[in-house]
Parts: C-alpha cells; structure tokens; sequence
C-alpha cells in the first residue's frame, strides 16, 4: 500500500547515536530518500555526522537542542544518547513519524523480499486497531483475513490506531542481563502478523522500529526517563519502554488503538560485543521494572482527561505519589513529564 | 519435542459428525494411530460410522451417552452434532485431551512439513504461559526467543498454562454471516507464532483444533450453548465460544494460561457449499454475541472459588442472573453448567 502514502505525511526520525551514518543511509535510501528526514545528532557526539547525498533532511545538534528547549526545561529533560530522539517529535509537523535506530539495516521478509517499514508502519497506523476482543486471527483487515466466528459485529469497525511497534529480526532487543547470557542469541524467525495489543494489557514498546500518528502520540513520546548507570547501549535503557508504557495507559484510556508485530527491520550493524564491559555493570533495570509494570497496569485516569496532554500531566502526578518516594528516576521522570507538556503546546504540538 | 510424550497420557477425542470416518482418520493416520482415540457418534447421525482399521479407539453412540449421563442431566445437557464430543471429557481419564473436528486433516507449515497437531498442543501446555505482561516476539520460551526488554523478571517464571487453542489453514472459522459474504475466502497465511491470551482479554476459542489439560479444564467444556436453528455446520454454532470463554474466565480466575497459534489444521475436506440454505435462516449468534462478550468481560469471581468447579457454579449463578433474563439460551446454558458439573463430579473428575 506504499503507494497511496503522501510523502508530505510522513517524518523520518533519526536519533544519531553513531557520527558515521553512510551505511546506514545508504541501506535505507531505497526505502527513505522520498521522505524527509529529521536527524538528531546526540548532543554527546563530539565528531561531526557523516551522511551520504541525496536526502531531504535536516540536521539537529546540541546547540539547536539548547535553543529550542531553553535552559529551563533543559534542566528536567535529558536528550542524551537514545533520547535524542524525542527532540525530532518536537520539530515534526508532519502526520506521521517513523523512527528506526541507526544500528538497523532494511529486513526482508519471509519470501526473501524487502520489508518496506514505512509502508507497514503507514497502514498499520490506517487500519483500524481491535483492542476490545483477541481476534485469533490476528489482524482481520488484512487481505484474506477476517474476523473469527464469535467476534461482536459491534466490534468489527475497530478503533483508531496510534502507535505501531515493529520487531527485529537478527539481534533482538534484550536487556543487558539476557544480552550478556545469552550474546549468539539471534532472532530468525519471520512471524508474518501484525496484531492490536489488547485494552488493559501493558507490553514493552521498544524505540528500535516505530511508527506513530505524532499529533495523538507526541505528548506521550517524552525524553527524561534515564537510568543512572545508562551507556549508549539499547540494552541499557529503558526510556523508550517507559514512554510506551505511558502511550499505551493513554491510547486505552483515549479509546485509541495500539499494535504490535510487523514490520521487521534487521537489527546489529557496527554492534560491538563489550558484553564484558556491561558484566562489571548492575543493570538498574532489573530492579526499576518491577515496580513500573504493576504501576501502569493499575493506572486508571479521570473521564476528565480527555486529551494526550492531559492524560500525561495525570501520570506525571501519580508517578510523583506512588513512585517517587521509590527511586529518585522516578521523581525525574514524574518532573520530565510535566516539562514536556509545556514544551509540546509551546513548540510541538502545531501542525503542517 | 513429540518423542517425549507419553503415548498414555493423550487422549483424542473426535466428534463424527460424518458417518464415514475414513478419509479424515487415514489422513491422521501417522499423528493419530499411537495415540488412543475416543470418538463419539452424534446421536442424530444413523447410518454407522465407518472407521478403518489400525487403531487404538473407542466409539460412543446415543446409547453409551444416555446410560452414562442418565435421563436426569439429559433434559439439561445436549449432546446433539458438536456438542457430542464433550461427552469425551467425560469418559477420558488422561492428563491432555486434543480435539480436532473430523473436516480437518493435517496441515503444513511454512517449510511444507507436516504440523504435528498433538505434539504442537502438548508442547503449547508444557511449556509455562505468560498471561501478565506481553511479549513482542510471542512465546519467550521457544528456542531462540526470550523475554523482550523491559520484561520484569519477576514474571519470567510464567504460569501453568491449561488451554491451547490452534488454528485452521484454508477454510477459516468464520461465522455463517462472514460465510456466506465471503464464501471463496481462504486462510493461507501461516504465522508462526503461539502466544499467550492475557489476563483479562477474552478471545473466540474455536473447538475446531483444541488441546487441553483435561482435570483443570474439564469442568469447564460443557455442552449445551445450542442455539435453537443450530444445523450441523461449525460455522452456525456458539458451544466452543461459550464454553471457551468460560474457560477464559476461569483459567484468568485460577492464575492459568491460555495460548493461541500453532498448532494449524487444514480444513475443508468434505465441506458443503450451502450457503444459500444458510441464507434463509437469520443466525442468532450475531445477536446474542453482543450480550455474552460483555458479561464475560465483566465477571470477577469470587475468592473463595479456588476450583474450576466452584468457578463454573458461581458463574453459571451469573448467567441465570444476567443474561437469563434476555434469551431462554441463557437460562438453558446456566442449567447444563450446574447439570454438567454435577456429572464431572460423579463421573468426569476421575484419574487414570
């Protein structure tokens, strides 16, 4: 269906983690170079961005992260290493964002043919989401599927969908502990389903391939959720699980749809096996999770809130009172939260 | 893993509901012949069944079902076209029971092996279920996956997992109205995955392809959801739907899993194109669908129902309550719960 997408519909977020992008772009170019580009070089990269001709895109470093945030709010929100990336929400005026890490190559599917990861990102976001009964049949909106025997027909016009969570196929996206157990261990398998992460259920949105509707997701998707012992590995950080747990609290309360599966994007290009280095390291992570997992599944909002912004500004307050006292992340988190509202209405939220 | 399954720790129940057995057993000849078969005749059925040669079965008639089930539970329980194969929980005295309706055969997965029905469903009930929180790349367990990051260890145990609910290549299990609006639709889609239903979500469980513990689901797959101009096509009933979410409800209630996935089934031989017969008739399903997602969404049981027995009497208490009062269905169905749990106690409940 890539076809029918608007090219002006569409932001590509890069979060630059790595200064040399050529091979990156350069796998991707087929697939990106009619969209525009947004790239948000970490402000804690030193050397200068590689990248290849032949794109639409701009650059954001430091010095345009510092002006456009300003110093007060640059005090609760961190864009360090993968939250660089949220810096591109702000920036975008487009419908769509599509982010993939710099460290993914294009997938091919099971047929050997090359996945399109905005096209799948862009029709999953199109297609109605079924959040309010498993349809076992996953996605039955797909060509060929439908829904199964049982399935209310009150129910079959679906909802609207928000927020894509594509996989990985090749490295897949462990924490630190299992990355270390477990360092040959390799994703092969080709699920071919896309299918609705049902209301009520918390699920682990990983940053790696996502796709989003930015003007309902953009509040959500904030920056400020960094762990303390935190390098510039995926294995490492838990932001992008924290921002999506919080997305996936707001899309159920909002009657919003969330999704999960494909498309794939085939992960490990210039990954460097330091899993010594991350073994003097104790994970923070272990411990954080156990205690923000039961929190979203409890998190019940007012009918008061009735847009994304508020939804936040809700969690950011119970995050304050239950958590806090927990772990000073949390505190952080809870001030980052409310931070990247204002920033949203002051900066993000206008539209193309 | 099919080599480590005790041959007697299976049983196969069949519902004929087709007197000539033949092509379906010699198509399951190789799965099926080391495993002992029980198949139960649909007492509607006259002409006698044909069954080849080679193995380990046995066969219930009216008969069988009249003297075990005594004139008492009869004006309750039916036992007519699919309904029949319940009868089979009854009289097994095995740890897993796996179920297949008798239009399908083996299917083949994407490699163009032959699926092993039982050994998939046995490994789906070994192997723990992960109902708490959802993994992106499905079953954690399988060789080569593992639990995503952000996944909280504390849960990465699992929990028993009591009911596996496989799926159907070719025809798919629609109901009669999809049927009849899409009577060329075919399912050629082969996604392999299983995955955990989680907590709370209800999910259509298709009686088509089923594996089971028998003593912790038993009492909950009863016959007698029968809608009044039920015929003798899957695509008219509700039985499996009903008493599936039951047994949503209680395996959610008892901290038990439920998967759904691999293993599939071909299916289709011997199916009749009478739509147009189907056409006359309004189905009932797509009205009371509307009532039984609802209520089976909203039951919470009580704590001192710790047995799937107590589960199914207190809900059969709700159904009388609830939705007896809109459809005589209800009230029928509430009365074969009780009926039924009455003869798992007496006769069901027994171990080999």
């Amino acid at each position: 269906m890539s076809h029918t997408i608007n090219d002006d519909d569409v932001d590509i977020v890069i979060a630059a983690i790595r200064p040399d992008l050529t091979t990156f772009m350069e796998e991707w170019r087929i697939i990106f170079s009619r969209f525009h580009l947004i790239i948000i070089k970490d402000p804690d990269l030193e050397k200068d961005l590689q990248i290849p001709p032949g794109f639409n895109h701009d650059v954001y470093t430091k010095l345009d992260i510092e002006r456009v945030v300003g110093p007060a709010a640059s005090a609760s929100l961190s864009f360090s290493g993968y939250l660089c990336r949220y810096f591109g929400c702000l920036v975008s005026r487009k419908k769509y964002i599509v982010s993939v890490d710099d460290d993914c190559v294009p997938a091919k599917d099971d047929k050997g043919h090359l996945v399109d990861v905005v096209a799948q990102h862009i029709t999953n976001l199109r297609v109605p989401a079924t959040p309010f009964f498993f349809n076992t049949l996953y996605d039955p909106y797909r060509p060929g599927a439908d829904f199964v025997r049982g399935y209310p027909f009150s129910l079959r016009n679906g909802v609207e969908c928000a927020l894509s969570c594509g996989l990985w196929l090749n490295v897949a996206d462990y924490d630190a502990p299992t990355q270390i157990v477990k360092p040959q261990n390799r994703n092969s398998r080709y699920v071919d389903a896309v299918l609705t992460v049902p209301v009520g259920v918390m699920m682990p949105l990983s940053g790696i391939n996502v796709g989003f509707k930015r003007e309902v997701v953009g509040p959500v998707m904030f920056p400020g959720f960094r762990l303390s012992g935190e390098g510039k590995k995926r294995c490492e950080t838990l932001e992008d699980i924290w921002s999506g747990m919080c997305a996936k609290v707001v899309c159920d309360h909002l009657g919003l749809g969330v999704k999960s599966g494909l498309p794939y994007v085939w992960r490990g290009i210039g990954e460097e096996n330091d899993a010594m280095e991350s073994l003097k390291r104790e994970w923070e992570g272990v411990k954080l999770m156990e205690e923000v997992v039961p929190f979203f599944q409890s998190v019940r909002l007012p009918r008061t809130a009735v847009t994304a912004e508020q939804c936040v500004l809700e969690m950011a307050g119970m995050v304050k009172q239950r958590l806090g006292p927990l772990d000073p992340v949390f505190e952080r988190a809870a001030n980052a939260m409310v931070e990247w509202v204002k920033l949203w209405k002051a900066i993000g939220s206008g539209s193309s």
